[in-house]
Parts: structure tokens; sequence; C-alpha cells
């Protein structure tokens, strides 16, 4: 689905409001792309983040995945907006085995109120990418609330 | 309701798994409670695991909500299981600002195959608890794979 | 957690809605119980609502949990209000094998705009009742706006 | 995604199961297509499934959703094995009203035990396909079990 953007400058809304997620510099994430109704994360393995097996924890799977999300709804926001993550679901579908863990996340529906994103996550091995997790989630506009 | 443990010694179990948990240590978090078909997670507030408006990260509220979950689960799981979380749904009810979160999970059903959890999270500022999310988990049990 | 009606005619404006709902009673769905933020309803075993295994449909186990929750949550707003479900997780934990499917909802959280509900669903066979499913739901209030 | 089925007679144990369904003949809802990893259902406006705006109510568009996604999924299983939902989440995201209401679901991963899938459901309006809600399913595969 292709997206016209309310606020011609999302992109440094959406940089800015990304900078200012301390928890995104703790484990070394990275804005990759973001285009009007779409966002990619990248968070590189790091022995810090991971579970019992040593794979990449499923909080940080979690994290990508909302954040994605959040990001790619706001790029379709009023500039005066902030953002809100009401609800999302998670399927962890295979471990998140390997050394990036990449969150592409589309909006499916942007709404006055609500907006609703499906996410992907997916993990490359020996630079093979394999799906890991896929959420859907539901975000909410606040207008005229300022993001920080 | 009352579960009877199938290995008398879930307590260490359920210890050793989330100390090897390195995402737990660099968030600074505690496993406070391990009951049979209970647990109790506490993360202390540290700027560095917060989002835009410097309160916890729904990413941490996520973690703390799938942990509590999956601690609870396997409580109850055969002394060779391990346990995989296989999806959960996060409601972030209201922000999470405050000095403490604390993440405290049910189990609702167990399973031969699958455990469903009930978790709540709440935060705590000046001394006040108060729920900031509620999430419902699906975990499946592997047994005979051991847990590292 | 104990709320208190913002419209005290309430269960007069739960039971006009529920009546409208031409699909409760196809299935001779009946509201039991209704309190500010809590819903109880019924439906009896009927051949026509089946699956497969000539239990209960999950469509139909979903369908009592949704309900339940949108007016458990009906039941706390503005008498000029509308309600719509925005979404709902639905976990089916044992077979629908019964005579009797009950669902009953509490409102968790009453917002402004959102409220957050959590059902379970119950299976009455031979008397005996049990779980056999439990839901996680968001509604939105539209103000302003009729509920027909 | 392309499946290669297990069962080469897939098509024919997917109708049988569906008609086994008596609540799928209530709603006079037909199994439209089937394919390996996906299915399609459709059906048809009736004032008696109905919700208070004279809409396809809810639980039908749950029902659909989840019919879809647990028909995709069994395309793929062994032949002695029968199907269940564990869980689904459904986003509500436009109402359900027009003359046709339409279920699509894809396999999103099969695995030996759990399968996810993604469903789509649109309503026809005056000829005019919206989509009105999104889900994602967990299945379960009982092997060497029968369906009925």
């Amino acid at each position: 689905m292709i997206y016209t953007p309310k606020d011609k400058d999302y992109l440094t809304r959406v940089k800015e409001s990304f900078d200012r997620q301390n928890f995104m510099s703790l484990i070394n994430a990275k804005l990759i792309k973001t285009e009007p109704g779409f966002c990619e994360i990248h968070v590189p393995y790091n022995i810090n983040i991971t579970q019992q097996h040593s794979f990449f924890h499923a909080g940080i799977v979690g994290t990508v995945a909302d954040n994605a999300a959040g990001y790619a709804a706001y790029s379709l926001m009023d500039k005066n907006s902030s953002i809100l993550t009401v609800e999302f679901k998670l399927n962890l579908i295979s471990p998140a085995d390997g050394e990036l863990l990449i969150g592409r996340s589309h909006v499916l529906k942007y709404g006055k109120t609500l907006t609703v994103c499906r996410s992907d996550v997916f993990v490359v091995k020996d630079g093979v990418e394999k799906i890991c997790a896929a959420s859907q989630s539901t975000l909410i506009e606040l207008h005229n609330k300022t993001d920080h």
C-alpha cells in the first residue's frame, strides 16, 4: 500500500524520536530505513542481550517488532502528534539464532485515532536471512501532544 | 489455583535458567519469587532502558511479562524439559513511569504440551504500585531437551 | 475492582444493545448478568453451532468472549457513547465439550478512549463447569455516537 | 511462499472437515478455495448474523478468520492428523458493512507441531472489496488423531 505522509519532515521526526529512546542505544539498535508507512530496524548480536541458549532474547525480538511498528505508524502521523503502543501480539516462529536481528513493519491501516501494523522479524545467520517472529500491533495517535 | 510441581527442585532449575539469560543481568532484573505456577520479576529504573518520554521502554515491559510467564510455566515442567514462548499478547495500559517495574505471572492452564499464562506488570512510583500492562502467553514444553 | 457507572441506567442500555444483535438471538445467547465492569453471557448447546467434533465452534467461543467483554466495558461508558471492539486475543484451552457455554468478562482498565477487558469462557458438562478459553480485549468508546 | 502438501488428497480432507462443521452451514459459509497453505471462505450477508448496527457481527468476522486459518494449515498436515486452534488475535479494522464477507488465510510457518497463519477479512459493499479485519493465529497438529 502507498501512503502519503501528512508531515513532509516525517523522517526527521522519526529519527529524533528514535534517538530519544535510550534503550535503542543500549542494545545498539539502528534505524535503517523509514518510508511512509514502513520502518526497518537492525540489532547486531551481542552476548548481553541473549536468553539461556545464547540466542537473541525474546524481549529483544519483541522490542524490535514493536519499535518498527511504532515508527512505521509514526511516519504517517501529524507533526504535532505523539504515539503510544496500545498492544501487540508476537509469535516467536523459530530461534533468533544469528548475527543480526532485523525488524520490518508495514502499516496495514492508518486511522484517525488507531493504526494497525504488521511486523516481521528476521534473523541473519552466516549471511542468510530467515523469519523468526511475526507480530500484529495497535498504535494510538495522541494529537497535539509532543513526543518528548 | 494450586499446582503441585513434578520436579521438587523446580526452584533451582528456574533460578539457573534465569541466571543463564544475560539480558536479565544487563537490565538488572531480579527473580524475586517463584512458586509452582507463579513467578515475580523486578526491574529497577535505569535511564538506559527508557523510551522517548524517559519511562520504561515497552520492550522492557514486554520482556518482564514474557519472562515472568516463562518461569511461572517452567516451574511446573519436568526436570528434563526445556521451555519456549510460542507467542504473547501485551496490552500497555498506562505509562510505565516509576522507579521499579514488577512482573507477576500465573499459570492459567498447564497442559502436556502447551501452557497458558496471564501476566500483570506494575510500576511503582513514590512507593505506590499501579498496573501498567497485562499480557496473555502461550508456552511450549520441549520434553527431554536441556535448557542450555 | 469496584467501578461506579457514569450512567445509572447502564443496565437498560446494555440490554437494549444486546437485544439489537440478531446474532445473539440466532445462537440463543442470554445476557445473564451485568454489573459495572462485568458481564456474563450464556449459550446453550445446539448442534447447529458446532465444529467437526460436535463441540461448540471456536467462533462461538470467541463470540461469547468478545461480547461479554464488550458489554462489561459498555456498562461503564457514557449514556451517549457507542462501543466497538478494537481487537481481541483468544486462547482455546480445552475442548468446548458440554451442554452450556458461559462467558464472563471483567474490565481491567476503563480509560477515556480505550478499555481493556479479560474474559474467561467456561463449558458446563454434566453440571460441572470447566474453563475452556481465555481472552484479552481492547474496546474503544465512541463519544456522542448512538449505539444503533 | 510455495508449500508442497504431504497428503495429495488434502482438498478432499479439508472439504470433508469443513462440511462436518454445522456452524458453517448455519451461517451459509462456503469454502471457495483451498491450496497448499491457503484457504478462502465466503459468508453472504444475512440479517441473522449481525450486531447492533446491522453489520456482520464481530463473532462472524472472527469465525471466518479462524476457520480460514485452520483450513490453510490443515491443507499441509498429514492425512492422519487432526487440527486445533491454539489461539488467535483479531484486529477489527473497519465496520463489516457489506453484502459479502471474505476470509483469506496464508500459512506463515508450517512446523512439526505448531503452525502460524495470517488472515485478512474483507467485506464487499456494492461490489467493492475492502479490508475489515486482520488476524494472526497459532494452530496445533495432532498426529494420528482423526478429525471426527
